[in-house]
């Protein structure tokens, strides 16, 4: 077995000997990769192999055996490449959790772990990595290295920069990065190049790599319309044999082992035991609340790290901040790169992650919400502003399909809280949970309801108005459950009641809850929500209830294209106020009455 | 009343009066500002008033009475101006607008008219402005200029570049663009620098100028937290006053009139009169008959554009590329700029605008589409390779969520077609609608169920099986409807009788006939969807249902995390199949009996 890598800081090139073992590797990976086709892409994993052998056999420190070890290097692939199922990575999108790794390295953790990531180049046309890179790079990440495979074509043809490398470096360089051009295929400029970026101080690393897709396979090599197809299986074992002719060696290389410098801590199980210091009637908007909660949350563990998207002081994590000012990262008006940022923090559970920004922008990263949750990382997105209640604001600021977008996310956990003290509960529940969570909080104030003593679990709703006489039951959340009150106190005046149940999370639903309220309350649920009647509360519980005979349910929620008023004005308009609470309500005792 | 501008080959900068003159018209607009407060952003709006004034009555070619002509030059409002509420503009996501727009001009209208796009600098740390760059520099838009209003604050603090506009020069340059650094004051500059933009060939062109957020007014320019904020009320006047002072003239400036060389052309009421090819029984992918109904509607009206997200082999629309080479526009993988670009051909009626890509990345778009919708645009967007009957993928490709996110979408109508007939009339009629319009498109081929003569209409489902026994009403879409026959066929063989639906439009929903379908099966309907349940089918259903007494619905649908595998096998895994239907059906008959 020849010898493992040199240490960073000496030797910058292996020797030839080690140089060849490097290149017969790439050939082994390039076959792995070609037996692997009903697996993808194995032509554009061809064009990687030298790169993959260099970070894995030379350049990165990691334990073998350890993969998960925190004081490993990371790789992160943004790429498929077959023969690398067994590594813990990440396909698409990968440099902005690349960038959270790091952040997370040079800010929190503070240790010597580096991040490598490898990037197709037809993902560089993708905007977030344009935001990725200029985060990188104000945040001065030296720790990070991102490699551009440079092949040429994209998925249905030649991309527009084709393989102008100089072009790719002007834009990382103009994006503040230190950056190299070299040749994917040649293992010696590869050593060098990554030993080069160790030296770089403030600056993260760009290696722009010409490679050619099917490297090595005849005839196929960077034609196009080889993307995503097998290889024609009569030619495998010949093209197979051709690449071990050029296999001079039969040795392994073992990674050096890593610094040994992470911290370690605990972020399991987190209980904040002071309660709520509100009182019951306190005017709180659950923005600030959640501001105030996270800033407590962090007094009780020094892993918890807030991110925004330049809104801090709409969703109130400018609190946070200024009580933990080194744990706040700001990511500015760049939203996917953002979640991408929270995914990388998170990973490994190495934080408790929480970003905010406006409800409705979170919409810019969808897929990358999307992505986290097939991952299945532990982050919280928080989303203020929500609905109609914004009041004097655009349209665009207002969100009414957030509750659709996180819902449609398998495992989210959704939290709307409609006071201080459930909003402070949510944060901490939330801090707790495995999977991704949301919580959408208000713009305007509201009483708080709830004493500081109660007690919250996810999938509980809270029956916060009932008598034995009640004749329907209404389900609001957020503003519509102080609409809900107001609209139970109107009616009981007329001597009818009602029952108001506050949702708390809207997934999982109190289903359970929901029916027998409803039941209990001649089958009529009455729905009232601050968001359009698609994907929100009112069609999760009509199909909750879908397979419950007997059960009615009226749904008022926004429709239309909002418009800029008084919050109060506005909920009038949208039909989902008190008035129209209570108009409802006599609507159904009317037709029961004939 | 001074000169209007001079012509654009000459004179690029105006005599000293008609720069006073625009220097009078930048401070009435600042004045304007000021007095607008109450309607959000006063002081960023001031940082461009320079620049506004100059291109508003120099350098745009426009005829003021007639905002909507073809001819005249276009602004993108890329940030708020309160003072511009009456000018045609645009909010956020502008640029990929105006390069659509740009587009347009250049190669389809073949025009003089030119397109200016004034962004705030906050927005320029958002991916899709980097998207739109690299589209307009590939495609040469020399009729584009860009202004970056670079005046350092962001919303809740100094941006990170603050005014390094040397660094916006760089990155505009790396991206291809001819650029310019001026005073965003200096209306002699910016005449200067507008009027060398139209001499420059094959290039768009890049304006970065340097402003300060409330230029003019004393203790609050360039101070930070101002942004939103309105103006201290016993301020306004005084301020204003200063303002006022510093104007010399009272005289207007009349823009110039365009010259008249757009095309002139009709694309309502677009009939296609040859009927659909396909015979019944036929195996055709909903994908394929998608690109070939498109190439055949760019036969019959030569305004019908295509874009593609470099996905133009898995979305077929490959095949109106090949038959309209000239009408088809590679957006390449940046689906946020993709649909800007769309709505930016499609704005004032000049295209009847497609854009295909896996259905799964235009979660990328979310943002964008919403403001397609806000902004009432007539564009139709298409999805392939929906849900899990993708099968040999990876799960990011397979989209489980889109329909949730299209239905949120205010006037969105939402075509899910399960033959190739039906897709060739979905792709027919969402040409004539006005308003965004999304088209679901599947994997695997799938039989052709309807003759050649049937017609279909927006919101109207089709009974494809039915009888007076039937038990139960079943509903699909896509591969599900073909999974409802086959179970109907099953279940025959036993002598139990069901209804299949194929709701053909999701949005908006056959309300009528499902509800009279349903009274008339027992009150019984199965949904089965290759879609999440949150926001999908079924939920549209048992919302749609949810006031009608005596009906259960019971939703088949996707749930969880998926994995790759065989079509069959994933539809069966994810219980969305036949056996699934077949089992359903029993259990409802079972129930019933006892």
């Amino acid at each position: 077995m020849a010898e493992g890598s040199s240490s960073r800081a000496e030797n910058p090139v292996p020797d030839a000997e080690t140089l060849q073992v490097l290149r017969d590797m790439a050939n082994r990976l390039r076959i792995r990769a070609i037996r692997a086709t009903c697996a993808g892409h194995p032509t554009s994993s061809s064009s990687a192999a030298e790169i993959t052998s260099v970070l894995l056999f030379h350049t990165m420190r990691y334990l073998q055996d350890d993969p998960e070890n925190p004081d490993n290097d990371r790789l992160i692939l943004s790429k498929r490449l077959p023969f690398m199922d067994m590594v813990p990575g990440w396909l698409e999108q990968g440099l902005s959790a690349a960038c959270g790794m790091a952040y997370m390295g040079k800010y929190f953790d503070k240790a010597s772990y580096r991040v490598y990531c490898l990037m197709g180049i037809s993902e560089a046309s993708e905007g977030y990595v344009w935001e990725a890179l200029a985060f990188a790079s104000h945040y001065n990440l030296d720790n990070l290295v991102v490699i551009f495979d440079v092949n040429r074509l994209g998925p249905s043809s030649a991309l527009p920069l084709e393989q102008c490398t100089a072009v790719y470096k002007m834009r990382c360089e103009a994006f503040g990065w230190n950056t190299y051009m070299v040749d994917g295929h040649d293992v010696e400029a590869l050593c060098q190049a990554f030993w080069q970026a160790t030296q770089v101080k403030n600056k993260p690393t760009a290696v722009v790599a010409k490679t050619f897709k099917s490297r090595g396979i005849p005839n196929i090599e960077s034609l196009e319309n080889w993307h995503g197809k097998p290889m024609p299986k009569e030619r495998v074992e010949a093209i197979i044999e051709l690449i071990e002719s050029q296999i001079e060696t039969n040795q392994d290389l073992v990674p050096k082992p890593p610094v040994a410098d992470s911290p370690r801590f605990n972020i399991e199980e987190v209980i904040v035991t002071i309660p709520p210091a509100y009182k019951v009637g306190d005017k709180v908007t659950t923005r600030k609340a959640y501001g105030l909660a996270l800033a407590k949350l962090g007094h009780v563990n020094n892993r918890v790290v807030a991110l925004d998207g330049d809104a801090k002081n709409s969703t109130c994590s400018v609190i946070f901040q200024k009580e933990h000012p080194e744990r706040f990262v700001e990511c500015f008006v760049a939203e996917q790169n953002m979640v991408g940022v929270a995914l990388g923090c998170a990973i490994r559970g190495r934080a408790i992650t929480f970003a905010s920004t406006f409800a409705a922008f979170w919409t810019r990263a969808f897929d990358q919400i999307r992505m986290g949750a097939i991952s299945e990382t532990n982050v919280t997105l928080v989303g203020s502003h929500c609905g109609v209640s914004v009041g004097e604001d655009v349209p665009l600021k207002m969100a009414l399909e957030d509750l659709a977008m996180f819902r449609v996310i398998p495992n989210c956990t959704i939290f709307y809280p409609s006071d201080a003290i459930s909003t402070e509960h949510a944060v901490y529940l939330a801090a707790n949970i495995k999977g991704m969570c949301y919580i959408r909080t208000s713009y305007p104030e509201t009483a708080v309801i709830y004493s500081s003593e109660e007690r919250f679990e996810v999938g509980q709703a809270k029956v916060v108005r009932q008598s034995a006489d009640d004749k329907v039951t209404v389900i609001g959340a957020g503003v519509t459950l102080h609409e809900a009150l107001e609209a139970a106190d109107e009616l009981s005046k007329e001597g009818i009641a009602i029952r108001v149940i506050d949702l708390f999370t809207i997934k999982p639903l109190d289903v359970a809850t929901i029916i027998s309220s409803a039941h209990e309350t001649g089958g009529h649920i009455i729905t009232v929500e601050d968001h359009y009647k698609e994907g929100g509360i009112g069609e999760a519980i009509c199909a909750a209830v879908s397979m419950e005979p007997g059960i009615l349910v009226y749904q008022l929620a926004v429709s239309g294209i909002p418009c800029s008023g008084s919050p109060s004005k506005l909920l009038d308009k949208f039909g989902i106020n008190a008035r129209c609470i209570v108009a409802t309500v006599h609507s159904i005792i009317m037709n029961q009455s004939f």
